[in-house]
């Protein structure tokens, strides 16, 4: 292990804490861009609740609305102009996975001269990686990115039809606004995905990042199998607000980086889905719960002993009387077996996804990160060919 | 759970980055006070490569030597002497838990005009917790109290007989530089004694927490089982730079927030073993071997299941047969074991301590930290007599 890590990110986190969001923006700046998704804060009442918030602390906002769920380039210019029009100090983002993202590139766009998706890596030769931004204050309303608590963003182009990255320290957030009583509303479907998307966040790092990371392989595993006890209580029960408190600080820490820390992975599976995204504008969590398991069958025959110890240790299964291929595989899945008793899709059919495209996301899932074969990183690394492969099986 | 965290300690780990130090200095400061413990750094190469790196980088030094294992608020006042004279812009921390604490309050020492020993708790009525301090780049030698990256800081009054602590945000390291292989060196008993403060930082929280706090349990038996699986290795061939590695990782995660986030826990353990370590002058990994055990089974009727959970996910003890109660002391005892065969005493009389003074370390322990009763908060809260109960049950 060999590594630097820093997270300057403060956590705020319990059910009501949405009432200290005037005070906590007010010590950033007199007057905010507040950054929405599609409408639901303002129909539950949470963005009136944030509003008076705001204003009671000497707040004034713009509003920056109708972030879409997978977050258009085309949103981060528009809601740059706005805050630049407007003369705003901080960003605020309330809302899901997308609109955090979402606000983190305005923060920088506001500051940056030329073409906001210059600051997205899309294989451009110069890659604009923004070193500074306005503060931004998330408020997440679903569990699921855990963009709320680190520095990266996933921006797409409806254009070009390509969804990628980018990370920054300037992105960190400020301070990290996390009320579970704000997920209460989310529906089911919803919040099953973020269940996925959260453990894949973890899963990524496990099966991708270098040997010899005991700690780091029993973090992700806690978080996996908090997500698994208190997932599917959320999915079946919305009103809980215990599990809408445990699967919420599961998708925290499944990306703030506490779990990967020093494991220098890769995370082919996000790659992959976010080429499906791109083209067909389905939700994050649900392209994962599709690609991961698929991913997986493709990925066990690298690394049996890896896969063998999640099946055991997550999924309680024995290593007597069988290999640990054989066991890998059993682990495998009950994983799908979990995501599907979650009502997640694990097939494209399902997504209605076919395979016209295939070879293009293969391409696009290699467009920013490749090695110098031109593969995706991971363990192992994929060919296009290998994409396609893992694609097709998941038809 | 409802809590407010951020660390914003910046880690560089990693076997080698020792290199890096002048680099990382430099970036706060010209000018440095280097502090250090007994010599060990000096007999072992340690000092001489720091100050190298130091001088390249264009660093100018002033040594602070002899920080004591316990350090004392004498050697801070020292400290921090020399750092106003010497016109220091930046405190560095090579040592173990009690020079990296020593520095931190040196830091700011520096800065506050009264007696350094008014921004330690020890029962006034103006706690002067420090608000301001010279930025501290810490540089462990040792794998033991995480102090690298948190915080906080223990120092002890030698005229007193007391030994108390500090937490206090402008004490976060800006940067933790941590080499396990300067703790290739440490030898077998101090390593073992290393091996048990750090697992007895993440059973503090495990035990006394609040309850519904899954993911950080599961953390916490992570940090555990790779302290057990690990320590003995680093115990057994202390040139294991690989063993040397994890246990450092585990120290550092044990105790940098990660894993107690939001349980709100009490550490009784720590404050009676400080208790003890004012007047023994012993390490405190030993005295925490002693105590921790024998205020396990005290706890234990408290919270049995808490405790068979511990036997449960750590030793992997089953249920069958068992009340949870019988389960539970089963895994306080493999608990014992393990400290024993690492070579920790768990017996007073090991310590060459005896019952004398009994009712003075009960009186010390609730010296800063009490409930409105009086007691030693955690689960169950501790009266005096439950202190003296457990440590006559350690004779």
């Amino acid at each position: 292990m060999k590594f630097e890590f820093q997270n300057p990110t403060k956590i705020i986190f319990g059910a009501g804490v949405l009432a200290r969001l005037g005070e906590v923006v007010r010590s950033h700046g007199k007057r905010a861009l507040l950054v929405t998704g599609g409408g639901s804060v303002k129909r539950n009442g949470v963005f009136d609740r944030a509003a008076a918030s705001l204003k009671d602390a000497g707040v004034s906002v713009v509003e920056c609305s109708g972030i879409e769920p997978n977050p258009r380039i085309t949103s981060v210019v528009r809601g740059a102009e706005i805050a630049r029009k407007e003369s705003c100090e901080v960003v605020i983002a309330l809302g899901g996975g997308s609109t955090m993202d979402a606000s983190k590139v305005i923060a920088a766009a506001v500051l940056y001269g030329g073409d906001p998706w210059d600051m997205i890596g899309h294989g451009q030769d110069n890659w604009a990686i923004p070193t500074r931004a306005l503060p931004v204050i998330t408020v997440p309303t679903l569990a699921a990115t855990g963009s709320e608590m680190n520095s990266g963003a996933v921006i797409g182009s409806e254009d070009l039809k390509v969804k990628s990255f980018v990370m920054a320290d300037c992105l960190f957030p400020k301070v990290a606004l996390v009320d579970p009583e704000l997920t209460l509303s989310v529906p089911r479907d919803q919040t099953a995905f973020g269940v996925c998307d959260l453990i894949t966040h973890v899963t990524e790092g496990y099966f991708n990042g270098i040997d010899g990371t005991p700690i780091q392989d029993r973090f992700a595993e806690g978080v996996i199998l908090t997500a698994m006890e208190w997932g599917p209580k959320a999915v079946a029960d919305g009103s809980n607000l215990e599990a809408r408190t445990q699967v919420q600080w599961a998708a925290l820490v499944a990306l703030n980086g506490w779990v990967q820390v020093g494991t220098a992975f890769s995370p082919p599976v996000h790659m992959i889905e976010h080429a499906l995204s791109a083209h067909h504008d389905i939700t994050h969590g649900a392209g994962l719960a599709v690609v991961n398991p698929a991913w997986m069958r493709f990925a066990v025959k690298a690394r049996p002993d890896r896969f063998a110890q999640f099946a055991q240790r997550v999924f309680g299964l024995s290593t007597t009387a069988k290999d640990n291929l054989g066991l890998a595989l059993e682990g495998i899945d009950k994983f799908e077996d979990f995501l599907r008793s979650l009502g997640c899709p694990t097939h494209l059919s399902e997504l209605g996804i076919a395979d016209e495209l295939f070879s293009r996301y293969a391409e696009d899932a290699v467009l920013v990160v490749r090695d110098e074969n031109g593969n995706l990183p991971g363990r192992p690394p994929m060919s296009k060919a290998d994409i396609v492969e893992v694609l097709r099986s998941a038809l």
